[in-house]
């Protein structure tokens, strides 16, 4: 049986890591969830690297929702850095779930868009487990994840780019 | 038989990895094709190391589309950094194909420079593969890959550098 | 007998290093201290290192005190990577403890921080080698170390967010 | 026999690859020169890393001209990056030559500065290889190459820093 | 007999290595050093790691002059970065010693905190090398090389902290 591992983090003030596992459940079987819990973003390549080589994940999801500060975004920057090292370094995709706080309004917002970007990634999660050619069937297709998707462009369009 | 590895992602608006496919047919043969689509830019890294290590590509391409925004040019920069530690790791090139959605005014524009960027690169990468003298013939000439070229400078040249 | 590494440095005007050690021995009992102090913050990386490899350390707390110029910050930013690549290098989790000299007002307030986030790093540490389920039913509940917590948010709040 | 790689590319406006065989084979004997010209900077440092690993080159130059746009000092900053990796990865040096193309005012400037910073860093690769007592000699002189030296400041100066 | 690296560059306006010889051999017996010169800081990385390695270094101190300009800086991040993944790569410690061009008024001022900054940095590396115990009693003392110390806050202390 495959297993997927899920982290999370004791900063993210919504509790991602049970949106992803209630998510994954329900878009298919065939694998295990072994979930963990570190205190911050930074934690999370090693215990994502953890996941892998001492529990035998065959993918993982890092989930976590840096704040709006400066010192946040380096945070953050320096976590993708070390997701990005930890699945060079294991030949395991590792998905990322970031979830910053100024990408909301209010707090109503925050939690829907860190909901709607977990399911969405925990649904990808399992295509790149089970049907990767799933995925290339939206090859440029712009789908985004917690937003409305961008779109493709086909051809002989000119509507300007939203920015 | 030799091997290219094509992965893109499903955030790009249009479908540059089936426009590199196209264009690396176009440009000889001797060589089979392996292609992948993931959900961004970050997962590209260790996707490009797989089709090396596992799938046994001679050389991979890269191709993403990163937003306009400031989070989506630090998504790109890690990316980056990632093809990069996957090439050191491998000893294998992989080219790196990214447009920047800000590089274009409208969606036209958009699908337009992509598709030529992609293929201005699958031919480099077609070249590098088999043909590496060639590209020594284009050293210094300012070759750009879906803008016009900027040229080689002559002896002698006064012409203010375009900022 | 587990082993919790504890480095800080000549750097910082606070001796974080012995707040660490006397907050660890009052959460729990079953671990030995092995302390180390450095020049700086950049000095951490391969004494984390060296602690894990060298010293049998099962999990390191790394502290420091970087101060308020964009040339500390530059530091503090190349010491968290080294130390997110030396957790990548041994499969062991090193708990970062910065305490940037700009985060408080007066010499009494940055005192105080550095005091109250060493000690609610410590027993994360505790936590993380002895009990990570505990650290399991705090997932997503907004914890902050040395400033109160933010809490995790409920269905249905409205709360802007605070920048 | 030694051997010296050249890595240059096909975006550079000047042919500097050439410029630093001739300089090579101006400086000395003893060694012989293995050349790759690639598309962009970013494709540099694997080139290196294949030159040292596959070809048995004791030194290699890596040689590039970034355009003046953010996007491209950022493509320089991963670059260089790589290349610092890729030493350490293989304990040989890689002397890196960049030449921006803000650093010149008009065509002509930059294709001069091209040569000499070239040149003069050909130099340097030789005597690294050959003579590396000859750079102790010049420890702490203020050397630049491309502009005028900065020269070394004796005791008892007093001149302000120009900026 | 234990070895002490010595690395500095003939960009530097300032012969830092030999004021770090001279110190080393002012602090101390039961040591020999090994000193290089390369062209810049971004040489410094596999230098030190070749002194490791290679010349069985049992610590090194790795010593740069960054000029004052943006690319300066970028240059000196990236050294920075590449010695501290040297370090990580061998479990041995390496003082690096940067003096940035910008951080004194006039010539004579840089040559002044130059000399300072190397010489308390070599003591550093000469107690880390033979009394790694001395610098324990100094944990957390706000020591500062080449400017006055910040000292250590007692409780109780209200000063505004200097920016």
């Amino acid at each position: 049986m495959k297993r997927i591992g899920v982290v999370d983090t004791t900063f993210s003030r919504v509790d991602m890591g049970s949106m992803a596992e209630d998510e994954l459940r329900a878009s298919g079987t065939g694998f295990r969830i072994i979930r963990r819990t570190v205190p911050g973003v930074k934690d999370l390549p090693v215990a994502c690297k953890k996941l892998i080589e001492e529990d035998e994940c065959d993918i993982v999801m890092a989930l976590g929702m840096p704040g709006p500060e400066k010192i946040d975004k380096t945070c953050a920057h320096e976590a993708s850095q070390g997701i990005i090292a930890a699945q060079l370094m294991t030949n395991r995709h590792i998905i990322e779930v970031f979830v910053h706080m100024d990408e909301a309004g209010n707090e109503k917002e925050l939690r829907a868009l860190a909901e709607n970007r977990t399911r969405e990634h925990a649904r990808n999660t399992f295509l790149m487990l089970s049907r990767p050619e799933a995925l290339r069937k939206l090859a440029g297709t712009g789908q985004r994840q917690g937003f409305e998707d961008a779109g493709g462009i086909d051809e002989g369009q000119v509507s300007a780019i939203k920015h």
